[in-house]
């Protein structure tokens, strides 16, 4: 194995044989890699705060109620299908289309795995820095938790950033809490905000409404919170009154989809390994015009679904760039490997389709899985 | 309703009574309203040969062997949904999402039909013409055939035009009649050649091959056909020999999807009553949020199996919009009116992602149909 490409994850790299050092691609190599850990960074700020409240709603979710929804689905797909986009503009549109089919189907993770990691490398050639092939993930990833931030929130938490030049073309989700300055809710999104309040007053958050809210405790001004709103409250007052909330709570109690977080995986097994889940996945499902034919399959309850799906060259390609899995089948990673579209009219289906393809066809399955426990349980 | 803007439907023109009439205008909307007529009969021109053959198809149904499929599916949508896009790349890209959906489920025929007709019709402001918005249909319509026919007859059928400015951009629908030149098939479609043939020895046809086909018959050059290959084959002739078939056969004897039909209808009502299949459609499926819940669907046997999307508005608007129809419950038009994705997690599915959301929720349904009917005819 060569070494005179930028490793992409530094890591790895003390692990390789070194044989011929180019101390000026060296440098250059560094800098790369600097400005790549830098961006994965802040990548990762925004998402650690999400993980770490979803860790805890797990610990909590056992207080699920009638109306709640206490399942969660997650989807993963390879950072690498933006490359095969045609333009800049198209590549946007692409990210778009995921996060839409997401959201359509009540997805609450998207995983984005780098499926390239050091196989990209290649012997042969100069290197030319991390072009744009290598920044897919970071992209998808960045567009992603723009498109998911309520409208209201973005000037804060998204400063101008060039994978978001395009974002004026990107269809708005429209989810439940994507709410507009008027709409009336339980629970609202917001940011804590930088302002003075008395010690044991708890801070004020800025939830997109005409008046700002008073939570119960004193956080740290930027973050960002999940409000449930006081059920009265005091007409006159210039402020309103709430609490702060698990992220989970709209989902749990309220049966509110509310939209989904982003986790960035190095490699195929990451997304398995790295779940936010505490017990991970208990469910795992991987597609491709090979698996066994889903019209066969009933699925049972499970608390934690993750669907994964490949890209240009499928999940084969995923595995053979992942260095911790020794397989060759990727039917033997999943609890069932399924051809979601049998008969299918094209010879390829794209992964952005085969999103919406793979959850309409799972969403009945979903909903009789569920349906079964609890008219099992009035038995 | 005032006239002072040009009627879409020149037909409809004479029965509106005129109030005032300014020749100026009058003039530029003769103009307009020519232009457009040549343009609808340029895409007629390409579908009546489609569509005669389809009716002959229709009658030769029964000669449909196991291997075979005899039913068909047609799509309908409104020409509008181009103008949701926000550049002209993207709604060449749109337009492109639509074949694709219909392609991956083997759908026979797509019908455009248009939702704006004479309600488009402002009395105020200044008649600008029929701008792009006007030419939603033609422009959707034009794009679809353009994707559907094989890449190597594209250069006989479609001379440059600015509504395929952006067909770099078109992700290929890789359907199984889009053959490759060494490609082994039984049936190829082809364009018929304006070789001079001996009387009586049948004309050449260009199929995408290293080498011509003759044919049976004589027939008149520019034909697109469908060739039926013979089973065998002199390698020393500078030839391959085969037949001209009906389009149909590809799908009734070879239970291969040979791609679809492209159909404008100049309102709702239209797309019912000008069905290319003698019998019409009997099956009918509108599709809504507001449908019912499509889990609890079973669904029957047909021949012809329709189903409808709205634009932007939904189906309501498309029917306001038809002078034909005095209903205002769209569920009235159709067999079964369809919610296909219970519980989204969007407030609005856009009409391409309800065509792969649908078309998914549906597949099982209908495999589920005919296998009912092959077991039950086994007993
Ligand atoms: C472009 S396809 C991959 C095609 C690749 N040549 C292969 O053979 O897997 C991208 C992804 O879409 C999904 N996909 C495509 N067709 C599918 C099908 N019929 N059933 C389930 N998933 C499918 C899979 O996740 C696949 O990895
Ligand atoms: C943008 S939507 C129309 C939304 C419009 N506001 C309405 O209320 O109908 C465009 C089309 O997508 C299809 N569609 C959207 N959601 C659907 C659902 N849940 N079930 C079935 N079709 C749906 C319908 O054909 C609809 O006319």
């Amino acid at each position: 194995m060569s070494t005179n490409i930028a490793a992409k994850r530094p890591s790895v790299e003390s692990a390789q044989t070194v044989e011929r050092v180019d101390w000026k691609k060296r440098k250059s190599e560094i800098k790369e890699t600097q400005k790549q850990r830098k961006e994965e960074k802040l990548i990762k700020q925004l998402e650690k705060q999400k993980e770490v409240e979803a860790a805890e709603a797990d610990k909590s979710e056992q207080s699920q109620n009638s109306k709640g929804r206490a399942y969660t689905v997650s989807v993963a797909l390879p950072g690498s299908v933006l490359d095969n986009a045609q333009s800049t503009e198209l590549r946007t549109y692409l990210a778009g289309q995921i996060a839409r089919a997401c959201v359509v189907f009540c997805v609450d993770e998207i995983v984005v795995f780098d499926e390239q990691g050091e196989d990209v490398k290649s012997v042969e050639g100069e290197f030319k820095g991390v072009g744009k092939k290598g920044q897919a993930c970071i992209q998808l990833a960045r567009i992603l938790q723009y498109l998911e931030c309520p409208q209201y929130l973005r000037k804060w938490f998204f400063p101008k950033h060039q994978d978001l030049q395009y974002a004026g073309l990107l269809n708005p989700l429209d989810s439940p809490h994507h709410m507009r300055i008027d709409d009336q809710s339980e629970y609202r999104e917001g940011i804590v905000l930088d302002r003075p309040t008395k010690q044991g007053k708890g801070s004020m958050v800025n939830c997109g409404m005409r008046k700002d809210v008073r939570i119960d405790k004193q956080l740290q001004s930027g973050l960002r919170v999940t409000v449930q709103l006081h059920k009265s409250q005091n007409p006159e007052s210039k402020l309103f009154k709430g609490k702060v909330v698990a992220p989970h709570l709209p989902r749990t109690e309220g049966g509110l989809y509310w939209g989904y977080s982003v986790r960035l995986a190095s490699c195929l097994s990451a997304v398995f390994s790295e779940s936010p889940y505490k017990e991970g996945y208990d469910m795992t499902i991987g597609t491709s015009e090979r698996g066994s034919n889903m019209d066969q399959t009933k699925m049972a309850p499970f608390k934690h679904l993750l669907v994964v799906f490949g890209g240009l060259q499928g999940l084969e390609a995923s595995l053979d760039s992942d260095q911790n899995l020794e397989v060759n089948d990727p039917s033997v990673l999943f609890d069932l490997y399924l051809n979601t579209c049998p008969g299918q009219g094209s010879r390829t289906i794209r992964t952005e389709e085969a999103i919406l393809v793979s959850m309409a066809g799972l969403r009945p399955k979903i909903t009789a899985a569920f349906a079964d426990v609890s008219s099992g349980s009035k038995k």
